[in-house]
């Protein structure tokens, strides 16, 4: 890409002198975009209408995407498939609904004990993870984008308390994606519901417990009010990044300053969706304390048994698909590498200070 | 902005038929950028350049902006004068440089015990650092766009251990910034020096010890075979962001989506940056380690020392300046909101996932 920009800058100034080849370059494009969440998830589908205005802001208002929530246009489980087919132009997405097609998916939503969000962004850019996703999605005719990322997620309500993997067992657990395989070794029964039915679930007492996001979006559910115990952390979701997916042919008929104009607009999601959870969390954890959330860490044991679960279950689908082995590799190497270094500035320094601060 | 965006979707393509208006909206543009780093700073000054392509590629190569490393036209420290005066339309710099000029600037690179990378996003972004940022900046007849970030910066290189707040007594310390009160209080001899001269002071031992960034800048100055104790973490930065100047004049004379570009080009920076560093530290740290280098922690005493000089100076600078005072409540409000929300998800999954993968 350095190299074409490079060529790029020296060549195009005289070409596009002339008005005539500029309107041309500059041709009026609407796309739509449908997403997997709803409206009120409003962090994340905000997100996608952010991208847009930004994409509308750099064109000068010549390519227009508009923004459908989950279940519009398309469910929000069958994004992919929607892009694929160039149903529509793109869709707002995370991989995690898609590890039923194939395990890989995980790596580019979030995998247990998986990266952070900022080691997501090193590994997706310079450790190899972009040129695995890219070769993926190439298998679905989609580009992937990286959009948006959660920070470490939240453990999840429960309706009593747990104090060791022995009160995992049996228990019925809404927990979403790969992670539920994890929790299937771990004892629990794991179950995928849709997030509008969490909640009448957990109240007539056909599940147990259930994870959401954080909590900001967790506050909406309601959660709190039929499950009060509420863990930190979600091991499962050390990150969970978005992907904007487009249509191949769609995104091949695209100049390259739209496609630049629909890559930083998707980029900065990483920076904007991240600071606006930092910055609502907080807040919507000190009410949801006030309504009664009993907050809980992990007992180290059971952190310590999805450890070992997630590992295992690792090594079961490398020795089953040749694609998440390849993957799994790298991006193994690379996480261990990540958390060996975080370990010296970052957390010795996080260590010391959040705590000095609440003294 | 929102309604702005809205307003402008809606009213301009029309108006954009004609090609000759077209080309009217798609000037071309060449400027010039001066950065306070040299080149082989290459993640920082790439940065720049990296910054620069992306604009160009987002407006089809016609807003074109030519990189300088420091000295070359500006000396590093002279930027922001530089871009103020309107030498040059803009420059990379950090505002750590110019806390001589009002302390304020302080709060847009570094302070001791400062926010983390992402908290310094969400209060920049949502928490009230932007707005405080426009006002300083105006001030200055300058735009500043947040641009890229360090990670926590590591300690620094001391030629004899230190075990106590004692050894620190007397102590020539290569520091820059505010930091540098904060250890004068500590009882050392805190002196900024350009980093091209840090390592022959070092060796002749004018200094003692040098702090610069982190093992990826670090290892290129050669440290290591003067005074090989590498101490961690840099707790005076936290984060540290950089920023792009910008001319106030030279910005109200692009169109909009150009300035969305150099808005989109700089806080992909957000990203881009702290990326490459968590993805070279590692290695470079480990090379580090090979050829002689002694990691240390902070003794729990020198960062609690550290702790009670910093907010000590805090105080009695709030108490002299009013726009410091100002900023600071909201700052010290936010950071303390925020170590206290990164305790319960971010910082119980990285103590639990690090130690794990290091068994």
């Amino acid at each position: 890409m350095h190299r074409r920009l490079v060529l790029g800058a020296a060549a195009a100034p005289a070409a596009l002198a002339a008005p005539a080849l500029a309107q041309t370059h500059n041709p009026e494009i609407r796309w739509r975009l449908t997403s997997s969440f709803p409206r009120n998830i409003d962090i994340i589908f905000g997100g996608a209408e952010n991208m847009a205005r930004r994409v509308a802001l750099l064109t000068d208002n010549r390519f227009q995407i508009r923004c459908f929530p989950a279940g519009e246009i398309v469910p929000g489980f069958q994004v992919l498939d929607a892009v694929q087919a160039g149903t529509l132009e793109c869709g707002q997405t995370s991989t995690l609904f898609y590890t039923g097609k194939e395990p890989s998916f995980a790596f580019f939503s979030n995998l247990p004990f998986g990266l952070t969000t900022r080691q997501m962004t090193a590994w997706m850019r310079h450790g190899g993870g972009k040129e695995a996703a890219a070769e993926l999605y190439a298998d679905y005719s989609i580009v992937g984008l990286a959009a948006g990322d959660t920070g470490v997620q939240m453990g999840g309500w429960f309706r009593r308390e747990v104090k060791s993997v022995a009160d995992l067992q049996g228990l019925k657990f809404r927990v979403s994606g790969y992670a539920g395989n994890m929790f299937q070794r771990m004892g629990a029964s794991p179950t995928q519901i849709a997030p509008a039915d969490i909640y009448p679930a957990l109240e007539r007492g056909a599940i147990d417990a259930a994870e959401f996001i954080g909590p900001y979006d967790d506050e909406k559910l309601g959660f709190v009010r039929v499950a009060p115990f509420y863990y930190a952390p979600g091991f499962w979701e050390a990150s969970s990044r978005g992907v904007l997916m487009v249509n191949r042919r769609a995104w091949d008929a695209l100049p390259a300053h739209y496609r630049a104009a629909l890559e930083l607009g998707a980029s900065d999601l990483e920076v904007e969706m991240p600071s606006r959870y930092d910055d609502q969390n907080p807040k919507a954890l000190r009410r949801l304390v006030a309504a009664g959330a009993q907050l809980r860490i992990w007992p180290r044991e059971v952190m310590q048994a999805g450890w070992r679960a997630a590992h295992e279950l690792y090594d079961e689908t490398a020795a089953k698909d040749a694609r998440f082995r390849r993957i799994y590799e790298n991006w193994r190497a690379y996480r261990d590498e990540q958390y060996q270094w975080f370990r010296v500035a970052e957390h010795t320094y996080e260590s010391f200070a959040f705590a000095a601060a609440a003294r």
